[in-house]
């Protein structure tokens, strides 16, 4: 819940930045949301009453044909594991009902920040423009696309892959990954990051013959340690994924049809298969803020408060933005460098509520005649790794670097266990204070667990760090159910508590639970835990 | 307890090796004892009753002017923790009283295998023979000296070494460190073997500074891994023994009176100090051996019956023997290289045991009209190295080097916990029945313990080695009370109920303990352990 006051003007709180430049936002105003991803529709689904009961207009452009699904199932429904229904984000009648204007298959060409118009081409490419009053950037990340030969590597046409390549993105890339996956083709990842490792593992289990190929020393580079690299290599081998490292793509292989038939490597090695998915990192959609003079990095540069220009009138948010204030003394924002696209779901929907929640409070003191002080979105400390797979887990964060028998950062230290064997490994990077720095945890699932609560609060890890091997442990307590307020649903923020409360108050079935608290529409990492909590509670709900 | 049986010649047990050419010891015969260090006041302790009753003629001869002690507590004793009563090893008037004949400050000067007499040099070059029927050799190891400028590396007398240089061997090495150790002086120690360590760690919680040199990249380089040379030396660091590793030693400087002033390194830089202690290794003292013809390589060469030569005349054990059997297929020492002097004192102990036994058993057998068996004396395991330091604890033994990412020998695995925090480390490299095939234990000593004892029993590691961790956890239990037959001391293989029984019996204190049973007359690192287990158990006798 963001704590949002109607305030008057003699609130106490200081407030960081002038807004006096800027008109606040005024009832009946229009908000036009560019882009209808899972960010977007959750801004549109929470402002929706403020449409309805007239207070505002919004209107919705999306690019794809489809109403706003969860992009990152996309994976999930290749292999078959998520049915299309379960990723549906936005309840089109619902929005309708509100008043909330919806564009489907409409694409923006050109913004004009002095005319307040949006260019939009349709998909018969006629076009027609559209006036604004406040813009709502949610225009997402593209994938990368490596400079291969045989790619035609036009970043603006990324769909224009020859037929077997896909960078997996949309529904249609999912429906070409599925008919490979149903026949257990061979399939050739490229990039060794999470999401091209949660590819692979999906596609091995699904019984297909899988490479990894990446040019970094050992998979999730940047985010792991050798020694965890090295062990998680052993674990993705084990799963039925040979990862190749150290690996430079050379080509891509086409049949005469034009089909994709192989990888060919520097080394000469050749990696045939029937699939290339691509997975070499996403970069900000940036290109309609540029042309309108908007500062971008590796996104939409925006302050905390999600404002692109002084303004006002353009925010941007989710993977399409990128949080740096101009002020660099900025205490909300301590020592946290900008960051490109997260790819995580949470921080969007984060800050989808929060701009949705800024927009009632303006539009309540306006109308009282004040001024809306809303609290500022705090940044969280950078968000755990997780490699969603069942067979292996693996969970990180942080500072990952330095050893053991090193000083760790600030006069601390580093913990290390690794069990050859048993493919486990846990990794501390503490500071002199014992908090965690950053942490690396495979194939120890409930250590994982805790260490990442202890890093999320900043709790420091007990005097005796071998106490967390205990939670893994043959002979460890069955897993004392989770505490009422503990979070089951990190992607939309949802606690034991509240499904509870849902199951109580009539929603019998995940999908009910899901329509009524949103826990397990994120990342379906929490899918299992929620169905649990629902089927156990509700066997005890009286009828 | 060494089984013996004096047996018939019908005895079905098959003898490897023919001892048709050999003459069998019989009744007073004249055994002749090289050396009178603890391996051979054991041997002729053990032996004494034979001289006592007839059957045997024994003579020892010692060089040094003193009856024989615990070399190995030299380094204990020269900084004042253990006094000189309590290296004693044997007790003269028992000796005199059975028949033993004991030549103190004698020198051997030739072995004449032909005409089976020693030449003999007393302390004032007086010259001898003594003729013998059979000989033990057990002349032990002499110090390593480096070629240094400022030393005169003459390596048959290091005891002419500069004032201010010792290799802490003897008595009056003894006597001139503790000078400097009671002011408190600059101690350099050249070399980072365990031993070097310990003198150390000693010297540094007397108060002195202590520097250790050692050309190795880490310390203990032949008997740790990376990383747990790492840790071990920050333990040491912090201990007060600085390590100054991958360091060359130059040149010893003198003062003009000839006496130790500093080290000078090739890189450059001298480290100060009163006291050099050289502790580069030691090797076997074979000339006496190698004049007489008899084969030598790292020690005398024995087979696993020490004999050195064919007639089955000379015999050697300790530090001065090497055995490694002629027969390549020999089933006793399966896979054993030959090893140099150990410098630990249980395995020598064993030898003069097993040797005295199998001369009883002879000499039993041959007046019985018999052949006598005697169970081979079977070479355990190659032995743990423990550092033996308050502060820091450290156990290792076997194969330590691979890592947990990669396979361990024989498909096995490797297991390694490492909090630099807390300077603790565990490394297990476990064959693939998940046998021991090497450890390391860095201040963690139950962990420690109980690991030695799977090492050496062959015992597989549990599924789960985070349990060992347990062992030293904060909230670990009181150490069980160690079961009956756990070994108690190493050296004289001496159990708890061993103990109990002797207490039992009347030993009412720790020195009537140690002349009853032999416990905590070796290394003295069960010293603490066997007092305790006196003192409780004395309490609860009835008096």
């Amino acid at each position: 819940m963001i704590p949002v006051h109607p305030s008057t003007a003699a609130s106490a709180r200081p407030r960081r930045g002038a807004r006096s430049a800027a008109a606040p936002l005024r009832a009946g105003e229009h908000v036009v949301v560019v882009g209808y991803g899972p960010v977007a529709a959750r801004f549109v689904e929470d402002a929706a009453d403020l449409v309805a009961e007239g207070a505002l207009r919004i209107t919705v452009v999306g690019a794809e044909a489809e109403p706003a699904y969860n992009r990152v199932l996309v994976g999930e429904h290749a292999v078959g594991r998520t049915a299309r229904d379960a990723m549906a984000l936005s309840d089109p009648s619902a929005l309708a009902a509100a008043g909330v204007e919806v564009l489907l298959g409409t694409t923006v060409v050109r913004l004009d920040r002095a005319r307040r118009v949006l260019s939009l081409r349709d998909g018969a490419g006629a076009e027609r423009e559209l006036a604004w009053d406040r813009l709502v950037l949610a225009t997402g990340a593209r994938p990368n696309l490596p400079v291969l030969r045989g790619l035609n590597p036009d970043p603006a046409a990324y769909s224009h892959l020859p037929a077997g390549v896909t960078a997996l993105r949309d529904l249609a890339d999912a429906a070409a990954v599925r008919a490979v996956v149903a026949r257990r083709g061979r399939v050739v990842v490229l990039g060794g990051g999470v999401l091209g490792l949660e590819a692979a593992l999906a596609a091995a289990e699904a019984g297909c013959p899988v490479h990894v190929v990446h040019h970094g020393p050992w998979p999730m580079t940047r985010s792991l340690d050798a020694a965890g690299g090295a062990l998680l290599e052993r674990a993705l081998a084990g799963a039925g994924v040979e990862v190749v490292s150290s690996a430079q793509a050379r080509e891509v292989l086409l049949d005469d049809a034009g089909a994709f038939t192989g990888l060919a490597l520097e080394d000469g090695r050749t990696l045939p298969g029937e699939l290339l998915l691509l997975s070499v990192g996403v970069r900000a959609r940036t290109e309609l803020a540029e042309g309108a003079g908007l500062r971008t990095a590796r996104g939409v540069l925006v302050d905390h408060e999600l404002q692109a220009d002084v303004e006002q009138r353009v925010f941007a948010l989710g993977d399409c933005a990128e949080v740096l204030c101009r002020d660099p003394s900025c205490t909300v924002c301590p020592g946290r460098a900008g960051a490109g696209p997260s790819g995580l779901i949470g921080p969007g929907w984060r800050q989808a509520e929060w701009l949705a929640a800024r927009f009632r409070a303006e539009l309540r003191a306006v109308a009282g005649g004040g001024t809306a002080v809303v609290e500022p979105l705090v940044q969280g400390p950078e968000p755990a790794v997780r490699l969603k797979a069942r067979a292996v887990e693996l969970a990180c964060a942080g500072t990952v670097s330095g050893e053991p028998w090193q000083a760790g950062p600030d006069g601390g230290s580093v913990v290390q266990w690794a069990d050859g064997g048993a493919g486990s490994y846990l990794k501390l990077v503490l500071r002199a204070d014992r908090t965690l720095a950053g942490y690396v945890a495979l194939g120890l699932p409930r250590a994982a667990a805790e260490v990442g609560l202890l890093h999320e609060r900043g709790t420091p890890v007990p005097a005796d760090p071998g106490m967390l091997l205990r939670l893994d442990g043959v002979d460890a307590p069955a897993p004392a159910a989770p505490g009422p307020e503990a979070t089951v649903c990190s992607c939309a923020g949802v606690s034991a508590a509240r499904i509870v409360r849902a199951v109580d108050d009539g929603a019998d079935s995940l999908d009910a639970v899901r329509r009524t608290t949103r826990a397990a529409t994120g990342c379906g990492g929490c899918t299992d835990r929620v169905r649990r909590l629902v089927e156990e509670h509700a066997a005890r709900v009286p009828a």
